[in-house]
């Protein structure tokens, strides 16, 4: 599977870069609303630190996972797709041959 | 001045002990308190981020500032007492010539 360079029209990048920022905004939209709900409920000292912990993971775990360089954007999506943060409807606009490998490596 | 060779009584163990338990917990409460509040109103990634940023900043601030080996004590009590984590009634139980020092110290 040809992967690395495919290219991306003027069309599909705006395609591209929409669905990236739908699903950064809800991903990172889910994780406010959970990191609100755990804040609420602290009590203990050990409590914050394991609040801060789960966020200082959340956050490298995002800082890598949001790469919206176009040669890797095909694994993103399908890491998304996969994950839920994104539909198969959220990509269209995208060539059929690019949902085609997003779809399959999302299975994966 | 001397400093880091002080004994410590038995007696005053325990009051350091306490003292410094009491501090802990007054500081780490009023933490808690100020980022369930923060967290409360959190509705952009850039604030969660910022959030994280602080409670980084505060977790290694704490972590060094409450160390507590006997010969350092005096330092911590200053540095608390300065800050108003302590009073001079918490740490009623050391000798008189530490609560000098502490005092003294808590005014630089």
């Amino acid at each position: 599977m040809q992967l690395t360079e495919t290219l991306w029209s003027e069309a599909e990048k705006q395609t591209a870069d929409s669905a990236f920022q739908l699903a950064y905004s809800r991903e990172t939209n889910a994780l406010i609303e959970q990191i609100r709900r755990q804040a609420s409920s602290l009590t203990a000292v050990d409590d914050l630190w394991s609040l801060h912990d789960y966020l200082s993971a959340r956050r490298h775990e995002l800082d890598g996972k949001y790469d919206n360089r176009y040669p890797t954007l095909i694994f993103v999506f399908a890491q998304l797709l996969k994950e839920g943060w994104l539909s198969v409807e959220d990509l269209q606009g995208l060539s059929n041959e690019k949902l085609t490998k997003i779809s399959a490596l999302a299975k994966m």
